[in-house]
């Protein structure tokens, strides 16, 4: 057989697993090391109680025979999740209707898989610094792609002006609030974006995967809030953080109806069709806790939870401030980033780890122009936290 | 942006969805028509008890923190699912290694996302008829399909000398007990496909999702029971049928370490990493349990519902029987296959959908040499297959 060459052109392995092998490594010869991990954005409070006890009955359910569910039909969704989630989005004024919502068991699934929608010779323009799955699936499947700088000079937010001459896009990946950065764009410069893309024809690919930890109400948490949008955008969605289903697995893809190729195809038939022949649908009992995050009782557990995250952030972002190194993002974001010594993130990882016990995420990670910075995530536990804050200002 | 064209080579819409799309139709024309659905292979039976408190019991477990989970360490199935997974295959002599399986949810998605691993002009050789999704899949990634015709004259098995002249396959699908012909490949069978696929180098790609159904032990159920296996098949299985697991999602994937390609590359290494960047692993909760279905507890209620869906099988085989229509499959798999009058098999579903209120698959739908058969599966509730079967007897 012949095998799919692309894949001997990523780069090593995928990060955050080569972050957990150096950190078992580490942890295998220091066993009595107290690692403070603050590398993957991974979750740690647990799920809120409604929907604990969503997930619990809906396991019940299904040991019953007139209660029992198989298949979810097409794959694309129980209605009664799809429409929690149009209402989630209805009560900031956004429209989007339960039928260009596909659920799915998360945004990395989705965001490689969409790929398969587009032509092999797509080229795809993706921000340096981002979340390095955009870039590997693009070269996993052989397409092209281009990168827009994120750097201090655009506040790590790049805009249409920023695309390098020459280049004009398929697919545009835009990440807001960023991973790693933390940048938010405003209304306006997504906006920027969105008349881009509609002038040139290409597709955004909006991953809204930290908009719950937006709380400053000016900006945007939806590509679906600016005109134009629903001509050029696609919006992939996860419940991994508003929710804290990392392990519960649930996200979603939201396809405008009026997105078509300019023979008229539409984009959510071709989603459609790629997911009811590829994939099976979520776990009922998944799509019954998810309907459950979007109650009142869960949304107010769950903005709680996110709450306490951003309590972490504003704890690791006082610790940098007292150490007078500069960070962005915390805020409205889960993530802060901040410059590390001598411009070389891997040994600033390396030294964090042995010297401070604390696991980041070196810069380099998320591309080329990451290197240099450090991403320390907020969703530690507080005492974990606070410990981590004591040992980088402890000389 | 420019979408992928293959996907307009597709054939109407994914059978299933169009049989679905056609009952519905029937039925919002006919309200009161009590209709028996034995299309759509989805199973009715509850789940396991052991099965329904393992997954209460891990709902409870995420909503305390000291219990809670997030990732799934690399997204490849917990440890203790893969462990129970590998002891499920020695208890009947075949060895496979913990970090051979890759947990999923489910093998459809397998089944699609596999190719990604193999070049884009890879030829693949599809038996006809068969699940459909073999060869969905790779339509719409643009890769050549070759047919292999199972026909009454091989017993709807067929065999490497049935391979077209002048097709050489870089992949080759197997399913056995296969669907939808209810047939199952002997020991020899399946070695002459082994010894083929290493011959001239190809990879099998077996489907053993109905593996459960296999009574007679002199049966292979994995295609590892068979000596050369590991150097040229991936095997594919799910717990939707052995578990009742169609909405609950999961499957596994078996990539031997020896299965490379000629420079060495290890399809494990592929697959693993494919699945690291576009997937991030199943619920917590379904993978509970998924591993109480491997209990000797959950072993031995997942049976007695198999058995309960086989003795469905039988009492549609009574009513062809009765009816002097000779079939196939039943009792080594949940279908039962057999000839419609006239050969035409959306006419017969029609006529059977209109005359009867039962619902079948048109053979059709499974592939050009399909045509002329019916499809009826096993999973019903025993009282509506009684009616059925009363239905198909009385005139």
């Amino acid at each position: 057989m012949r095998i799919n060459r692309h894949f001997l052109e990523l780069k090593d392995s995928y990060l955050f697993r080569r972050i957990a092998q150096e950190v078992a490594a580490y942890k295998s010869a220091n066993p009595t090391a107290d690692l403070v991990r603050l590398g993957i954005g991974d979750v740690t409070q647990p799920l809120a109680p409604a929907v604990v006890d969503a997930m619990a009955q809906a396991s019940r359910e299904l040991g019953v025979r007139e209660t029992f569910r198989g298949y979810d039909d097409g794959g694309v969704g129980y209605d009664f999740l799809r429409s929690a989630i149009a209402r989630y989005y209805a009560a900031r004024g956004v429209a989007v209707s339960d039928d260009e919502i596909i659920v799915s068991d998360g945004a990395k699934s989705d965001l490689g898989n969409i790929l398969d929608i587009f032509a092999d010779d797509s080229l795809a323009l993706i921000p340096d610094p981002v979340y390095p799955a955009y870039v590997d699936t693009n070269v996993m499947s052989g397409r092209r792609v281009a990168y827009v700088e994120g750097s201090e000079r655009n506040d790590f937010l790049p805009a249409p002006q920023d695309v390098p001459d020459g280049v004009t896009p398929d697919v545009i990946y835009i990440c807001s609030p960023n991973n790693p950065t933390g940048a938010v764009y405003t209304r306006d410069g997504l906006k920027a974006w969105v008349d881009y893309a509609n002038a040139v024809g290409a597709v955004i690919l909006f991953d809204a995967a930290y908009e719950a930890f937006v709380q400053d109400e000016t900006l945007p948490r939806s590509i679906f809030e600016i005109d134009g949008a629903r001509t050029c955008a696609i919006e992939i969605c996860t419940l991994s953080k508003i929710g804290g289903f990392t392990g519960v697995r649930c996200g979603y893809t939201i396809v405008p109806r009026e997105l078509t190729d300019a023979d008229g195809n539409a984009l959510l038939a071709l989603w459609r069709r790629r997911q009811t022949t590829k994939f099976n649908g979520v776990s009922y009992v998944t799509q019954r806790g998810a309907e459950a995050v979007f109650s009142d009782d869960g949304l107010a557990q769950c903005r709680a939870n996110i709450s306490y995250y951003l309590e972490n952030a504003r704890i690791i972002g006082g610790a940098l401030q007292s150490l007078a190194i500069p960070y962005r993002g915390g805020t409205n974001s889960p993530y802060i980033w901040f410059t590390v010594p001598n411009g070389d993130s891997w040994a600033y990882f390396d030294r964090l780890l042995r010297e401070k016990h604390i696991v980041g995420t070196p810069g380099a990670g998320f591309g080329q122009r990451g290197e240099g910075y450090m991403r320390l995530t907020a969703f530690g536990q507080r005492d974990k936290v606070e410990e981590a804050a004591k040992r980088l200002t402890d000389n």
